[in-house]
């Protein structure tokens, strides 16, 4: 296909995408759920043909010379489909919040104001490596009666493919309406560009990936972007901390899943208490195999002689392995500035018995999630009882850290009258 | 000043927003309540220094030879300074949003959530002539706690500083924190590319202005912009329709002030009482001074050969003008088909007396705001009772509809633990 062949077809899909939204607002929950249970049931009768397709994408992995890691991601298995299906049944058991009313009001000239949920519309999902973000993503959307247009990477081509089809197929025949969930088959840059474009038909994109990913779209997109930046999460363990949930609170953020954006990558602690607790939080960190990187203060208190020296970048890295930056501040203050200023505003955590200090913590540190005595972990739609999620957001707009359905979702007014004109 | 020295001097004032932004959310409501009544005495009491700038401005704008409607914008008078105030005054007696709880629940494991509003941070406002909005939108934003950067237009420029300084020393002896408002002093076109660079530092830009500059906006911003685009605003004249009342309705959307985006452009009638109405709404518009653009059918039935035909063009206008686009179509679905297909997805009525037809023309019709029986005009953030109104949201992300001050907030998850860590 040339340039131009593939900047048409994926406008049309756009405009069909646009059609299918309008259908998708009209249906109701009872008519979603169900095909939402057909969808999963495709999922698991086209097994082998998905298995087939992902066979494909991995053979060109490992001839491509992709790591293994990499790989893992990639790779399919009856099991990890058996899971994809229970998600997606598990959505369908989910409340539908279309149609809520948020907010209803009568005016002193007889207007009466309904605020009510409604779908986006038409919500692009750029993603890597993942196939099953394919599922994940278009069923979220689904359920909140949007239409997704899906563009893969390259690697997962054959694998994304098969199961946008399975999706779709699955649930034409329970009233899926046509297009309603689109899978872009081009994998070239331009395509990303063409969806960036067109905010015409995309109400919304939302990057599922890296930075490299993420700042793609930022720079290309015309129409409004959910942003998924990195966690470099904080904890800070006050003067009046208890020193021993402190220790399991922080060991909880970093080690029990590193490699994930809401763990724990620096720690901060009060310097009155810094000659007690270094040592013992050095300890318990190192018996866990974390590395750990420290400013001058904490390598002379930690006693141990296996700290290095942390530079200017490590404060704002993610590391999302067994590292960990470590700081000893002079105070309160100090910890909420040093978060704010190398902080990306994803999720932070005070460990203090102390009410007032909590309270300034939780007000002013500038983070989407700030906990009081509790991991950073728990930053996350289905520890929040959201029941899913579409990602973590780090922006401010409209959706700010965990997403759930909600913020799948926009709200119109209505206005019903009985011939009131303005004076 | 040199290119690099004007994009450091942005970024230097963006790094300053992002510090007032601090400091401002740490402001009660009523600190800020007394900073903007003092805002409000300072600006009534410079006066004299306001209006000698704006006559700078307005000497200028001659000598450039502006339209005269051009001039009459920019121009300030003692009355329209003392309405600014006035406008203060009233903002200041709002209810402040931030803070409100807007939900809040327990989770199983003791976790105690709470989604609480906070400002955004800092927001950019990039206007054009008007200098009454570098008051009007900073005064917004400082109510709900957020720091401002500003940068108007090369016309108004003498009467920006002058407001600007104003509401800045004067806010200063009521404890405004520095730089919580901040004015561009550059109008060359690098300064909004700037702006539309700081990610970092500025967490939304709203244009006001015609759709040249947001289309320059969108385009370079990397954070998320909210748009206030055109209002191709319809009113559709049911089969069941009282038509007493819709021609009432239809002149008070068209003509009781044509120049704004929630006046109607297009009228759509159905078939079945074509005949009947068409004559009639003809001569009502005609006796207003409406100039009517019809499809061969409204030509024929209208009885007025004073009826132009209507082009392709007509139907997708914001005449913002005593200008009517009229058709007749079939039934329901076309109206509806009709109106998302080429209308801007701001406001639009039905009028009927049929329940049913009105709710599928709310639910199906793609707006912001959906009237039945009642005049778009009251598409207002006025009208709905939000004391105030930054624009009227064309996008569906975050704001959609009349912007009040709830829509300039965003929100925060505190968690309140006891020591939980993820198993």
């Amino acid at each position: 296909m040339t340039s131009e062949e593939i900047k048409s077809a994926i406008w049309q899909m756009g405009a069909q995408a646009r059609a299918a939204s309008y259908a998708l607002g009209k249906l109701s929950s009872e008519q979603k759920n169900a095909i939402l249970l057909a969808m999963a049931d495709a999922l698991v009768a086209r097994e082998s043909e998905i298995l087939e397709a992902n066979a494909e994408d991995l053979a060109a992995a490992e001839a491509a010379g992709l790591t293994g890691a990499m790989i893992d991601r990639l790779r399919l298995t009856p099991a990890r489909i058996a899971a994809m299906a229970q998600g997606i049944r598990e959505v369908a058991a989910l409340h539908d919040p279309v149609g809520e009313v948020l907010r209803e009001w009568t005016r002193p000239n007889g207007l009466h104001i309904v605020k009510r949920r409604v779908p986006i519309g038409v919500i692009g999902i750029i993603f890597e490596s993942r196939p099953n973000v394919t599922a994940d993503a278009a069923v979220l959307c689904f359920k909140t009666g949007n239409a997704t247009i899906l563009r893969g990477g390259r690697e997962a081509i054959h694998s994304n493919v098969a199961i946008a089809r399975a999706l779709q197929e699955g649930g034409t025949p329970a009233g899926l309406p046509p297009h309603s969930i689109q899978l872009i088959p081009f994998t070239d840059r331009e395509s990303v560009r063409h969806m960036a474009e067109m905010d015409r038909y995309l109400d919304l994109i939302i990057p599922r990936g890296g930075a490299g990913l993420i700042e793609t779209v930022v720079s290309l997109a015309r129409m409004p972007v959910i942003k998924h930046y990195d966690g470099i999460c904080h904890t800070y363990v006050d003067r009046a901390a208890d020193q021993e949930m402190a220790i399991a609170i922080a060991l909880n953020a970093k080690a029990q899943k590193p490699g994930v954006c809401n763990a724990m990558e620096t720690l901060l602690i009060h310097r009155d208490i810094a000659a007690e607790f270094a040592p013992k939080i050095a300890a318990a960190m190192e018996e866990k195999g974390v590395e750990l990187r420290g400013d001058p203060d904490f390598i002379r208190l930690s006693r141990s002689n296996r700290v290095v020296s942390a530079t200017e970048q490590d404060w704002i890295t993610e590391y999302l392995d067994l590292i960990l930056t470590v700081g000893i501040v002079d105070d309160l203050d100090a910890a909420i500035d040093h978060i704010n200023r190398h902080g990306s505003h994803h999720s932070d955590c005070i460990v203090t018995a102390d009410t007032a200090a909590a309270e300034r913590f939780l007000d002013e540190i500038d983070s989407a999630a700030v906990f009081w005595n509790a991991s950073t972990r728990f930053s996350d739609g289905g520890e929040f009882g959201f029941g899913a999620e579409i990602g973590i957001s780090t922006d401010k707009l409209h959706a700010r850290g965990p997403m759930g359905l909600e913020e799948l979702t926009s709200y119109k007014y209505r206005i019903l009258g009985n011939g009131q004109v303005r004076g």
